[in-house]
């Protein structure tokens, strides 16, 4: 089959590997749209350790799977963390914390750049039938931005801040907002923050963030400086979620997290069903964000738009 | 009246301050017993800038209360921050983190080491008749320790690690212990470790942390190498909480917190209440810690000893 492949921090298109075959329990699925995001970025530059198909923010249709027919034929996104269901944190329920789990596009399991992936059937949730192949592609983002209801209790008028406006820090803002908060979204960039402002999203620079008076601050620059800012911003007894990854240490003061008592929540995957509803009824809507689109067979210059300083999400056709 | 002065790092003997008159609202104490906490050490250090008289461990008795006669003869321990009361943040209910706020013998209020203190009548509490002084002046680091429980919900069964058994670690994992949680005290000074097995306590050096097992890790070592270790033991999804502070900038590889979703948690000051019941009913003792006691005209003395390396308490009679 046709994939991108990731080895040795280079990015290659090829024709030559086999199509999966899925083993029992999971399914093979014929993708239709990939979206690359940081992570894939991230993969490529060598953060962390990874050779294959990089991707996993896709929509396709189930080919296959053996001993789960009702599949066969049906649209889907897929959860990316493939548990063992046995060890000690997934008998806890943690499973997309698994200790052995393989991760779409991740971890040891090849991802959505290609024209076939395969999963575990229990990590699929069937697509609405009104939901465009281009919005059900964030899915999986807009679950990670989930992730953080899921952790932190957000309601009406509750001072929240979104930093950073790019792919995540954008559906994070839309997320927040439909919980009925104070919400501010900061970023450098004008054109992400003019998106969030046509959704009525309160946005502003660095020089309007809060002074010691957020609930809430969530950070998603993927920039240490991020961090200071969010810092700055929460409240005593606040809570700072960080969403994005920094390369190597960071140096941080932590007294002031002591003396002021602050929280900070990392948050990676989240729930797909609330993200999928939410994108099905347009309370969130990522398609201003898709800023261009490629064939598979120009994967490796999608990658390369999508390196852009400032490019928001480029999606693939697969 | 005689009183410890401290300013440019250095601690001074001195005779010659005014007792302090009380305003309405305020109460004098005739100090009895005070205790050296590591934020008074840390203050001689010149962590935080502060000039005046330090210490914010005490127990005494209320010498003039004007408006609050019921409270003068009383025996007292004191909550240490004094709150404005119309802050936002007072009325949101934080007064400990009242932004105009002074703390006694740390922000802007003479503290402990001197015969005589003023502390706010509402930071009073009574301490019961059978509670000894030297116990009773452990009842800030043992709310502190309280405060814990206050953040994190911390049950029997829970897999909790206490880092550093120092005066405070000591404190925090007796007041853990008082959960029925399944805890253990790591350190690396056989002395202390041996006086938490004498309660029952499990204990351990670093070689005995769980690795990525442990459901809470409190870290109370003061050294950046504490939260090291407590990321290494705690496991994903779970929490750190973090007790002691540490002078400038620590560089931390932040991308765990968010791969593992960590929280961490910053924790300060406590509630009196179950701290003073605690103490009175024996389930947390700290007498053990007691390593040595000085005149208040020795109190450059006590600093000293208490800054000897793996010190436990010093208490000073004033």
């Amino acid at each position: 089959m046709r994939a991108l492949w990731l080895e040795d921090r280079t990015l290659t298109l090829r024709e030559d590997l086999p199509v999966p075959t899925p083993p029992p329990g999971e399914a093979r699925v014929r993708v239709g749209v990939a979206g690359v995001c940081n992570t894939d970025l991230e993969l490529v530059r060598g953060y962390y350790p990874y050779a294959g198909v990089p991707g996993h923010e896709f929509v396709g249709v189930v080919e296959e799977a053996p001993g789960a027919p009702r599949w066969v034929g049906r649209r889907v996104v897929g959860e990316i963390n493939a548990a063992c269901g046995s060890c000690e944190t997934c008998r806890a329920g943690r499973r997309s914390h698994c200790e052995r789990r393989t991760v779409l596009g991740i971890v040891a399991r090849d991802g959505a750049f290609a024209t076939h992936l395969r999963l575990p059937v229990e990590n699929l949730h069937a697509v609405p039938d009104d939901l465009a192949d281009d919005v059900a592609t964030f899915t999986e983002p807009t679950a990670a931005a989930f992730e953080i209801l899921q952790q932190v209790p957000i309601g009406p008028g509750d001072r929240t801040v979104v930093i950073g406006t790019g792919k995540l820090g954008h559906l994070v803002a839309q997320v927040l907002a439909t919980t009925g908060c104070d919400l501010l979204a900061v970023g450098r960039s004008p054109a992400p923050l003019a998106l969030l402002a046509d959704r009525g999203i309160r946005t502003g620079t660095a020089a309007d963030l809060p002074r010691r008076r957020a609930d809430v601050v969530v950070e998603c620059t993927g920039n240490p400086e991020g961090l200071e800012l969010a810092r700055s911003a929460v409240r005593p007894r606040g809570t700072i979620v960080l969403k994005s990854t920094y390369e190597g240490r960071t140096a941080i003061d932590m007294a002031p997290f002591v003396v002021d008592e602050i929280t900070l929540v990392g948050s990676r995957c989240g729930p797909f069903a609330p993200a999928l509803a939410a994108l099905a009824s347009g309370r969130v809507d990522p398609r201003p964000l898709v800023e261009a689109r490629y064939a598979l067979a120009d994967g490796v210059a999608a990658f390369a738009h999508a390196a852009r300083r400032g490019a928001l999400k480029v999606l693939v056709d697969c």
